[in-house]
């Protein structure tokens, strides 16, 4: 039995969160397993080290802002490695030159390519607990990489996986994955099991809980996640590819108030419009999400779409700039919305999923400005201020707190 | 022309002296030279991780003290490179695995065994400046080790070799190395020249510039070293094989005040007495300096001795402990001498030297204690109250100001 445990920066802060980590990772070792834990730096020390680096340099090269960084896992992995050694345990630590973790090259958004396991195998065959740098890789230049947002998680599941791990835990500052967020939905339920492409739906809506791109390679690799508490004994949820047989309708809902809805008014009813907006956007780097497209007067249309609240002033710049090249008559634009969702992987199978989110958003007065769907989600946009009525109300109809 | 430049924690400090340091490699970079830099870790960093790591235990491993403390050069190197690209100079930083500085498997006391030169050579050709991490290497097993005091000149010297560098600057807090302590002797002299000899010497006798076995290296591979201020523009010392053909006799003065003098009295006088002194010495790991042996009351003899002061205690306690063993009727011990000593390649065809030293210090009223001499150096012991009195003798009887 090999479990991979990964912990977040703020479950290394101080000592004796280190040796809370360092406990239950020997709890696991005691009853025979194989242990392999993974690391983020400790509490704020990545900001710590940013800041240093800004101090030098306006612009530091992204080669060498990953040489500084990978310096703050290699400092939490040798002194959990001391934890454990204090508390009478055998222990190594690893960064990511020592186990080999080959990545792309690209600095500061690499992605993982292959991980060798020789090395960290030679170990647990010395019964040793292998302590591992998450975040960081080496790429084909034998420079140090890192992996973006979220990838001490990345790191932890793609360790699970080379190592054909039996589970892969990811310890949060939640104890699991809830029906919806407990701060907004006061039942609010934790979800024993969910499948990836729920979870997937529910990590880009924004419930925060785990990375995207972990998820994914979870699911491409059939890596079971626990989500857990790193303060709690809870049992957290489970993420893997088949749950229960008879399947909720609805297992999650989730909200996101980053969002921000522009109306392009009176376009040109001729081909190829709608794509000039569209380039336009993806050539500034906004990520366009929902898009309504409807006929306007006088053989024009209009499209309406949502994109990330932060991207506004850059968006309602690039689109005035090309205002008259899109034949646009008018831009609106609207920062109060919020999008909220339905995730479950029983949708697939009951149309009538979709309409009961509707009818309920209609009986508690709510109006519905866009709709968007796919097989497992169901996505509208409503002004901001409604959401956690909307979240309450649709959490009771589908009957989540059960 | 390939020149390596080794710069302490003191000068990499703050943002100030990294830009400081960055300057100065810049000019020689500008002069069409290939600069490689060796970093020591930023001021007193080396001694916060060691605080890190006593708060988590109180005797960490080794192993995972190097994995912690190899973290301080990364930090500084990669700060370095940064600078650097910052004033508009292609650089790049390696650690010890980039590189590839191959070790003995001793972690916290490595020997560097060999500097593989593929990866500096290749950043050189394209007209980087390659900053190196100092004090770090990679042992058989793929860890990390780091190389003791005085690690990071090691490196310097052992880069230089491996390089065939035309020069390895050591960059300290003073410009060079003096005839005598400019603090004691006030007309010290700063000197232009000095053989690996005299220097090694020196280093062993507190003059405390650079560190023995950076020396011995240098001497060992021929690697021309200059002990320059990071401070100042001044010129520095040039520590190389032979130097100008007509010599001084003498070419500095160096004192050290941790000595003590211990005096075993009316020891047995027949074979391996003396050999059961220093024997359990030895095993004590305490180091014996100047030895005197002379006759003593009826048939027994008295054996004399010097040991870093700081080993007094532990040096009595073996003593008494074996001082029926060691047939021994009384033991001395004055911790208030200190050695003083002359030091030059001229001495070794001029035996009047000594001679000269002696009268000196006889014409000052100075009383000698003990004496030890080579080849190239005169030591004696007296009372460390008149260290200042007898070097300033001897630097006015040796003319040394000039």
């Amino acid at each position: 039995m090999l479990v991979v445990k990964k912990f977040g920066g703020t479950s290394v802060a101080n000592k004796e969160r280190i040796y809370n980590v360092a406990n239950r990772c020997i709890k696991d070792y005691k009853e025979g397993k194989d242990v392999v834990i993974v690391l983020s730096a400790m509490g704020k020390q990545t900001d710590v080290l940013i800041d240093l680096a800004k101090d030098i340099s306006d612009n530091p090269s992204k080669r060498e802002m990953d040489m500084l960084l990978t310096t703050g896992e290699q400092t939490s992995v040798a002194l959990m490695a001391m934890a454990l050694n204090a508390l009478g345990v055998p222990a190594v630590s690893l960064n990511a030159f020592q186990v080999a973790m080959h990545t792309t090259s690209a600095y500061s958004n690499a992605r993982l390519k292959r991980i060798d396991t020789e090395r960290i195998r030679h170990e647990l065959d010395q019964r040793r607990i292998v302590v591992v740098t998450g975040f960081q890789g080496v790429n084909k230049y034998d420079d140090f990489t890192t992996l973006g947002r979220g990838g001490s998680d990345t790191t932890a599941v793609a360790l699970a996986a080379s190592l054909h791990a039996d589970s892969c835990e990811i310890f949060t500052d939640v104890d699991g994955v809830y029906t919806a967020d407990p701060r907004v939905v006061k039942n609010a339920r934790k979800m024993k099991e969910i499948t990836y492409d729920e979870m997937l739906d529910l990590a880009t809506l924004g419930a925060g809980v785990l990375h995207n791109r972990s998820v994914e390679l979870a699911k491409k690799y059939g890596v079971q996640l626990v989500v857990r508490s790193s303060l709690t004994e809870a049992e957290g949820t489970v993420v893997k590819e088949v749950v229960k047989v008879e399947r909720m309708l609805v297992s999650g809902i989730a909200a996101d108030k980053n969002v921000t809805r522009i109306s392009m008014i009176g376009l040109a009813d001729k081909p190829g419009v709608a794509f000039r907006v569209f380039d336009a956007l993806a050539q500034a780097n906004i990520n366009v999400d929902m898009i309504l497209q409807s006929i306007g007067r006088d053989n024009t249309k209009d499209i309406s779409f949502t994109i990330p609240r932060d991207a506004t002033d850059e968006a309602l710049k690039v689109l005035e700039d090309n205002k008259e090249r899109l034949t646009c008559q008018e831009i609106k634009c609207k920062d109060t919305v919020a999008k909220v969702s339905i995730v479950g992987a029983g949708m697939m199978s009951n149309p009538g999923v979709a309409a009961k989110m509707f009818e309920c958003l209609f009986n508690s007065n709510i109006n519905i400005n866009m709709i968007s769907t796919s097989e497992i989600r169901v996505t509208v946009l409503i002004d901001e201020t409604e959401v956690e009525k909307a979240m309450n109300a649709i959490h009771d109809a589908f009957g989540l707190e059960d």
